[in-house]
């Protein structure tokens, strides 16, 4: 049996297009002795952290050297398992990169309900809505009362945070790239509004959005294009949790923001790295399940076809051009 | 009658020295109508915000004109009144500028009980006292087991701070520059350690002191050049109070911290404005005066006589040459 797989050509110097990645065709190996499985690519999550991942500035690990394998995570079905535990046809979340299978350590993965969608793990109960859950609940701890603001707000990050705030009594004002994105946001996610940042009046919507007294709560997924206006208008002991900074990833020069807005705002300035709450999944899943039974929380994949098709969809992922959570399918989850 | 006034001679471009300076002497105006007070200088404050306004860049007040007297808080005694409850002698707080005496408005001042010492009241009962309990009980909320690091370790807000952090449990280690100062914060404000900023191995000392975990909470007084090195050993989770960055006061560039250092710490940053807590200072006096008591909490002050001190004496400030809160005594307490 054969597998495809995408590997990366050369080493990256700026934003990451198609032209950046070649596929190839090997053989699918067989488990290698006790703990290996051998599993098949249900569904791929592209993410934005790989941008930054491939310049090696992602948490200290290395960039895939040229000719190595795309890192990425997957849904996967287990095929051929040497692992206690692990039989044919089980879900388990791994990373196998970007390729059709793979061969993996039992240790490395996490089991999956295989009732639920794929791309719901990958998404709203994934790393996404996690993060969503982390910055809203553990960090910013939205209450009633609060004005809050998000970009990348159609994005699986920002929707899922908005619709956090939403259902903790925030007011919520989106922030994002394009009016079919703002559309998406206020009709499809329920924001109460939704500021395109890249209408010339940005910065005077947006302040017109928040009203006189501005945010009192900022989710920066975006970088300084946002983050610093969003600042400027911060309220007053005003809460920003800083996640992405996607604009920056492929800079010369790394993000500052400088110390007077923070003291003149009286800021609380909170950094958030998700893998620090994995070990608090459930918790996010039990409330997550609650909202989605509800109709009070949805997600959105923007989800293309096979490996052939992930270079592509990487360039607009990078871009900004996806809709919603960016997806590999490999095979049908059923 | 006459008085002594300090005057700016001219615009600032660079720190502030003696020559900026010039000595006027006035006739005390008369009270002009129901409100006013004429009072006496017993004690003025200097301050390194002072440094900051001269260059217009302090919470938005204009720097004073040439020819204007400089600015500043002094401990007051009333010589005449016009206002409705105060009698002659009476203590007040007021800002009357670099001058043996003036006329204010009693609208604009703070009694003061004139049973406890002048400098008390311009240092550990004052706005540095108050800045070290807003930033050590209301915003880190320092608690046993923290690791607290300060600089300007053996001023008055780094001295009552890092003394506060001792009297909540923490190991407290201050920062400050030469051995001096060092010896000052140990062996007089009982810190468990200070290291010399100006030593060429400060940033190892520094760590050592820390200890593995780098510092569970840091107090930054000076700016980047402290700050940064601080916040690479944070500890993660670490908070983090900006409160004043006196060695950027007349830099050409605002300092600016990067984003990622924000989020790889996960830290949190929160900007400290005193005035934000001048409503509570009496929780503060509360408190300071029952540690006073129990010989828990200690103040220096470095005085000099009389208003011609004051140019070298805020030049010794800008320096950092001073040992402990800068006056200028006018007249004795009693």
């Amino acid at each position: 049996m054969r597998f495809q797989e995408v590997v990366l050509k050369h080493v990256l110097t700026e934003v990451p297009n198609r032209h950046d990645f070649a596929i190839t065709e090997r053989s699918v190996p067989s488990p290698d002795g006790p703990g290996s499985l051998i599993v098949e690519n249900i569904c791929l999550s592209l993410d934005p952290y790989i941008g930054s991942r491939l310049r090696g500035r992602h948490m200290g690990e290395p960039a895939p050297a040229p000719g190595e394998r795309m890192p990425g995570f997957s849904v996967c079905r287990v095929i051929d398992s040497d692992a206690a535990g692990f039989a044919k046809s089980d879900w388990v979340l791994g990373e196998i990169g970007w390729a059709s299978a793979g061969r993996i350590d039992a240790s490395k993965v996490r089991r999956l309900d295989s009732s639920l969608p794929s791309d719901a793990h990958l998404s709203v109960l994934g790393i996404p809505g996690l993060t969503a859950w982390a910055g809203i609940t553990q960090l910013l701890k939205i209450k009633p009362g609060d004005i809050f603001s998000v970009d990348a707000a159609s994005g699986p990050v920002g929707a899922t945070a908005g619709q956090l705030a939403k259902s903790l009594g925030a007011r919520v004002i989106g922030i994002a790239g394009g009016q079919m994105k703002c559309a998406l946001a206020t009709d499809y996610f329920g924001f109460d509004q939704c500021i395109d940042r890249l209408a010339p009046d940005f910065a005077a919507k947006f302040a017109e959005a928040c009203g006189a007294g501005g945010p009192t709560a900022h989710f920066e997924n975006v970088g300084l294009s946002i983050l610093l206006p969003a600042m400027t208008r911060l309220a007053a002991n005003g809460r920003v949790v800083l996640c992405g900074m996607i604009e920056h990833y492929h800079a010369d020069q790394p993000p500052m923001i400088p110390t007077g807005l923070i003291i003149g705002k009286r800021a609380q300035m909170l950094g958030l790295v998700v893998y620090d709450f994995q070990s608090r999944q459930d918790e996010w899943h039990a409330m997550a399940k609650r909202l989605l039974a509800e109709g009070r929380l949805k997600y959105l994949c923007d989800e293309v076809q096979g490996v052939h098709s992930a270079p592509e969809q990487f360039e607009r992922l990078m871009r900004g051009a996806n809709q919603g959570k960016c997806l590999i399918r490999f095979t049908p989850d059923r």
